[in-house]
């Protein structure tokens, strides 16, 4: 069988000219990176203004479980039935982090027949744009720090200092460092950190900004640190905002790729779905509407953040109406939901497959909140037995929700057109009614308990008295409008990881806020937060070489 | 008068099909990045192997001084005006530094009328190689401390790790860092600190490797730090040069620009000219030499480091024969030279001008040791008056040494002509006799004290016992082959900066020495050595910005 890296290597890629021509994008508007990989000039982003918008189509999934859902392997494989079934249909998938390509979770590319390409290039260092935001957060730390130094006028207090650097690696050690040692000439001594890539605020903003200008002001607004008095210290006072726009000149650009079945998929931007809101640009989004009548686009982790932050921070933010969302879920991944190991998850157990549908049947109900019509996609395995998805119609059936059983990853496209018929007829037949699921002048906390009782089913939500003084002085401050952004395990409702299933009625530990002044949003903390990946025991990049042509070898 | 910028940005480019015509490549074989840069497909420097060599021209200076001396501007000039007279020339530079151009130094792509073609783009991401550069050497540092973290086998000393971490910013709070903070999850506590990626072994390695086996090779061979009984551990005991090879695959080819007058350029790596040799890429200059009847090339600061490190480094490890070195001066450096300040280099003073010449005079005739023929060009103010340039010409002549007299920063390739003419002229008529300065069986103590003595002019060198020691251990582990890199200040032949002029008889100060393994160098360290540079007291980045066309002010 061969591997990801061998099917994507085999493709036989259209040429980007004739992308171009399929999204009506003239030649000139196409800045080329090598053959296969381009960005969308800024002229052709400003000359889609006057166009009508396409139908937007979310992909998430149930909690995720060590046995894989196949998010992204099925937003590809819907993309291509889609163009099967003859819908113009547009992919916007989030681009990769090159740390965790090293460490032991591949890349993010999707998978068997049901792929993004050139694979390797997306999954390292594709057009630049992680470390364009690379360099731009840790320019802002050098100023910053410089301007600690020098003994600039701000007021600034260094002990107070809340921006950190980023580096795109996974590399524990760097999590708590002190700067600055060896003397005066040297700097000034900081307890400071590195995050990944991914969890630079910069990210965020990129990925949520409308354009240049929003992308400017967003960055202004991001506060770095307090003066005396607390009174927060924003990019725009250390004047590092105009050289940061020029770094990020052309990372603002969405980048066109294909999938193995030649249909155009824009891959842009990739924010951590735990301290931001884990969607891929909203620049590439709203071009993608203009560009065609379907845009399938998918969000982080499983439907309690991902599905929730789409609707609430990034819809909210940008304006969009999305007009269905599609559910993955697997036959394996569903038992463990049940209570099984990994290990036991291929063997048949109805019993556990019954019980671990009451996860699929609460992201359902969730997803009905946001008046958003669902269509349930089954990631098919060749050992899921007919009894065992029978079960899964049954339950869907009983609840009114369409099912799909689909095969992309064996089969690509045509594996999905099952579901591509379902998702366009639901889109069709649905008056686009979203609505978020709080108001934004709602206050924090109550945003936060909305989300916790009404998503994550909690009874309660359990916060320091600290906590709430901070959000009573941010909403003094005029960050009550702000949507939530809850950071907490991705793998069960309640905070406890290995409470999966459909748990209810806990409490929700509520540690610590933060605020994301330049994204737009309150980020809720509750339990352990690594915003900087370690490398495991025997990371990957240990196998990784480039043979005798030059080819990658188990880039995964 | 426009600025640099406004000057690069009216250029008139020409396509780069048409570049890669004139050089008779392949259209597959160029791979653009945009519409005006493109990496040269290893196919094509495959193919060249067969080729005979064009010549090869060394463009190099007097010591620099605040007043410039405009050897990046020369060497695209010379390019220009070679082509005007119907000699078929390529040019290689080094890549400019992220870093810098934040800071006060700018870019390095040239001025006025003699630029390489985009400036924007090549003083910032350019095509990644730097970012390429700085993820590859994270990676192994990541793995390094991984390797600590889980109690790898390669008894590898924790408090002997001599590779630190690097990023393309100036940041001097970095220089000196304690990472692994916060308990046994969050790694182990190490001393340790960045420097600027050009300062990075990789890069050297980079732009001296023939190809990528060689440049596996001298990956592998990089020392990472010792175990017990002081044994290299290198990288590839740490299992990381595969995947560094996945992420160097396009940095290692070369780039494909072009000068103001459409002549193409090959901009390629850039490595310190302190603690590496500061030349642009080997791939580059061989494959430009296949190309090209000459090839122009420039070293890092004067030629008392910069053209000895081309000349014993570069050259001896490639096997590069060099025709001709052109040596570039200007009247106000040379006064400067003579003792005056960068404010009144501007006035008439004949006095400093004839003390000055003695600097260019050293040059001269230090490079003649290597039996390379030598023009000395004068890059031409308009407030220089005619009676200095004639004093400089009388110099010359007594010495039987040509000179020309540029106007290419005004004027562009026509303004260096003359110059072309005196160099091809040189470079036809005198036969190829190059040598470097010592043999590679020289002990490495005497290869440093050859330099002091016979480029620096130093009557002798002082070093601890240590470094002794350290140099024999090095003879004994086999690396007594390597020539010789010394990091001293540029600024004069002394290792004190203020001593401008043509010093001699001083004692050369060798505080410290350093392997470089997998480069293939021993670097002798006098004087302070910084590799991470600091942000001025008023950033240059704080006046930079995108202006409402999306166009990049203030970078120069």
């Amino acid at each position: 069988m061969p591997t990801d890296i061998e099917i994507a290597r085999s493709a036989k890629k259209r040429p980007m000219s004739e992308l171009a021509d399929a999204l009506q994008i003239d030649a000139a508007d196409i800045i080329p990176y090598g053959h296969d990989k381009a960005k969308i000039a800024p002229g052709h982003l400003s000359s889609l203004k006057a166009k009508s918008d396409g139908k937007l189509i979310l992909v998430t999934a149930i909690n995720p479980t060590p046995a894989g859902e196949g998010k992204t392997t099925t937003s590809v494989g819907l993309t291509d039935a889609m163009n099967r079934i003859g819908e113009r249909t547009l992919l916007c998938l989030r681009e990769p982090s090159l740390g965790p390509c090293f460490g032991m979770k591949g890349g993010a590319t999707g998978g068997g027949q049901a792929q993004v390409v050139p694979m390797e290039d997306i999954n390292l260092h594709f057009t630049g744009d992680f470390h364009a935001i690379t360099s731009a957060h840790n320019l802002l730390a050098a100023m910053i720090d410089n301007h600690v130094h020098w003994g600039g006028d701000s007021g600034l207090e260094p002990t107070r200092i809340t921006w950190r650097r980023v580096m795109d690696m996974n590399d524990r050690n760097l999590r708590n460092v002190v700067t600055g040692l060896g003397g005066s000439p040297n700097g000034t001594p900081m307890e400071t950190g590195f995050d990944i890539t991914v969890a630079s605020e910069i990210m965020a903003i990129l990925c949520l900004a409308r354009d240049a200008h929003d992308l400017q002001e967003r960055l202004e607004r991001m506060v770095i640190g307090y003066r005396r008095g607390r009174i927060p210290v924003t990019a725009k006072d250390m004047k590092a905002v105009g050289a940061m726009m020029a770094l990020l000149k052309d990372a603002m650009l969405p980048n066109l790729v294909q999938t193995l079945e030649g249909n155009p998929a824009l891959v842009h931007g990739g924010p951590f779905a735990n301290i931001a809101h884990g969607c891929s640009s909203v620049i590439a989004t709203k071009a993608a509407l203009k560009m065609a009548d379907y845009v399938i686009t998918e969000a982080g982790f499983g439907a309690d953040l991902g599905a929730e932050k789409f609707f609430n921070i990034k819809c909210r933010q940008a304006g969009l109406m999305p007009s269905a969302a599609v559910l993955v879920a697997t036959v394996r991944a569903l038992k463990m939901h049940g209570g099984i190991s990994k290990e036991d998850a291929g063997t048949v157990s109805y019993d556990a497959l019954e019980r671990g549908l009451a996860n699929l049947g609460r992201h359902i109900e969730n997803l009905k909140q946001f008046n958003v019509p669902v269509v349930v996609a089954i990631n098919r395995f060749t050992s899921d037995t007919s009894r065992e998805i029978a079960a899964i119609e049954a339950y869907c059936a009983e609840r009114g929700v369409q099912v799909s059983i689909c095969t992309h990853w064996a089969e690509g496209g045509h594996g999905a057109e099952d579901l591509a018929r379902k998702v366009t007829r639901i889109a069709s037949d649905t008056p686009i009614d979203f609505q978020p699921l709080y108001p934004s002048d709602m206050p924090l906390f109550e945003k936060i308990e909305t989300v916790a009782k009404r998503i994550y089913r909690a009874s309660h939500v359990d916060a320091p008295a600290s906590v709430h003084k901070q959000l009573e002085r941010w909403e003094q401050d005029g960050y009550g409008n702000f949507p939530v952004c809850m950071a907490k395990t991705p793998y069960s409702f309640s905070s406890d990881a290995k409470l999966v299933g459909a748990p209810e009625g806990h409490a929700l530990q509520l540690r610590e806020v933060r605020l994301s002044a330049g994204a737009g949003f309150v980020v809720g903390i509750c339990g352990d937060l690594v915003t900087m990946p370690g490398l495991p025991r025997r990371p990957a990049a240990e196998d990784m070489h480039l043979d005798h042509l030059g080819l990658i070898q188990n880039l995964s």
